[in-house]
């Protein structure tokens, strides 16, 4: 079928509206018209080739919220016209263990929305049916999309990592990530702190639940206080305050992707059984239990609007962070 | 009341056997007439100062088998006569939430039985009741020393992180450690893979319960194996194929005081869900659990049993690892 999609022709190059091909949807998928998408950090690294898996022409997008459309066979007809929502995986091979234990997250044979795929900067995109995620009743389409790929990304360390509602959790980063952590530990009962490099976002902060704001320059000054850090940032800590800022059985988690190895002092771990972990998104069921978290506790993302025309000036302002929190591109 | 200790006068100098004073047990303390104290690497290190925390004329030892011979008040005379063990921590506040919850060993205000304490290389030495730990029916008393130290420090990792006996585990190191690693992983349930830098300990390996042998220079050859990875080496390893040895969520465990800074590249974390986790030691939850365990497994460490008199001999072949695996030394 013909479909319209952004497409980047090489790396680094504007996007540019085209008409393309996309085969209808084979057994156990089914194709979205793109309502809504979210623009994500991912996506501009993707266009960049910075990961050097993208594959050219690119469409990118993996924040999606759409209409179902049509559906291959497997997927039961009740699903057309249902809004459903789609994030960074598409797929996955659902027989291997890690998927039959439900990590299908980290199935080795994961499609990516945008990895040889066309993702959902586009008129319509197709994913497998496990992945295509209910909008429940109260959370607002055009917002949702962000939540499938940054939101579940700050979800993952309190759900699968089974926190408890009574630890301390501190989130490094208050941006398109951090902004969501935020909310969802405060939902999810714990104490939170926004640890930021300015007290500019402190009053903002406050507002998505945290209750108390700490410059990350001052973190060296309170050892042992965090039960879980939250680290959305990519860049080079002074890691030794992050790990030393950890209670006793405290965690750190790491998200953002730094490009430098984090020194880590065996002893800093060993004295105080302290551990460091890291996750890739989530499951199907992790998302599904997010988007019931999100409607029940009204979490939303801060988002900017914009026509998805106005797709290539949303890129540019987001690589110049000029964005609170997250951009989503609407048909 | 009086007793002999073998007491270092300043740090690195020979032991010397010196009538000393000792106070009678205090509340909630018992005395142990000492009958066999295992000679662990931390000894060497509190004897050598090596971590500034030794206080001279200092007396080491903290892998005990005694006999009650003395309590203070509160403690039951029933426990006159009857057979303890003591390892490095000797006391705890047992009223902080730590403690409170089961993880004393993490308690702020340990005592450490070689910290400002007179230890086991004595002919007696006292400690708080609750980490005088009973030795079970079926554990041989002669060779249950270093089970205190060096065994729950490998045992730690296992029932303190509750690993699954389906997991696969490596332990890297066949020493004084990794020997017992390896008898708990096998008695476990885990498959068990040995690794280390030479095949020499091959055989012992798999007579401890490995069901194979890996070189330690092999391990970049086989990413994603391991769901634990028990790392009792203290030296600086290739530490990107350690963390891509782990496989989807799995773990590495280090106890190995590295002195250098561990590089951890936070994609190898974040792209498979691995984690990093370190311990001191365990609670008396844990040890005594360890000690019914020990008695059902019939798990033992392999020691060489010299008189106490022999103690310099000791440390001077421990110095240069001349021992498998670990010295008991017998009043």
């Amino acid at each position: 079928m013909q479909i319209t999609a952004w497409q980047a022709a090489e790396a680094g190059a504007p996007l540019q509206l085209t008409n393309t091909e996309l085969l209808p949807p084979g057994p156990g998928e089914a194709l979205l018209e793109v309502l809504h998408c979210g623009l994500c950090h991912s996506d501009v690294s993707m266009l960049d080739n910075a990961w050097g898996v993208s594959t050219f022409p690119l469409v990118a997008g993996h924040e999606v919220v759409g209409r179902v459309v049509a559906v291959g066979d497997g997927v039961p007809q009740t699903w057309i016209g249902e809004l459903r929502g789609l994030g960074w995986i598409a797929g996955s091979c659902n027989h291997c263990t890690l998927c039959l234990g439900g990590e299908q997250n980290l199935c080795a044979d994961l499609e990516s929305s945008v990895v040889g795929r066309s993702g959902g900067f586009a008129s319509h995109v197709k994913a497998r049916q496990d992945w295509l995620i209910p909008i429940p009743a109260g959370v607002d389409p055009a917002l949702a999309g962000p939540l499938f790929c940054g939101g579940i990304t700050v979800f993952a360390p309190l759900i699968d990592e089974a926190v408890s509602p009574t630890a301390h959790v501190a989130v490094i980063g208050i941006g398109g990530l951090g902004h969501l952590a935020l909310q969802f530990a405060a939902s999810w009962g714990c104490q939170v702190t926004a640890i930021t490099t300015t007290l500019t976002k402190a009053e903002e902060a406050r507002g998505f639940g945290a209750h108390d704001v700490q410059l990350l320059a001052d973190l060296a000054s309170t050892p042992n206080r965090y039960d879980v850090i939250i680290n959305t940032s990519n860049h080079s800590l002074d890691w030794n305050a992050v790990v030393n800022a950890l209670a006793p059985l405290g965690r750190l988690h790491q998200l953002g992707v730094v490009t430098e190895p984090i020194p880590i002092q065996a002893f800093a771990l060993i004295s105080g059984r302290r551990q460091i972990t890291g996750s890739p998104t989530s499951s199907p069921a992790s998302l599904r239990k997010m988007m019931e978290f999100c409607s029940r506790h009204q979490i939303a993302p801060m988002v900017e609007t914009l026509p998805m025309a106005e797709i290539n000036t949303a890129i540019s302002r987001l690589r110049r962070g000029d964005v609170r929190y997250r951009f989503v591109l609407t048909a």
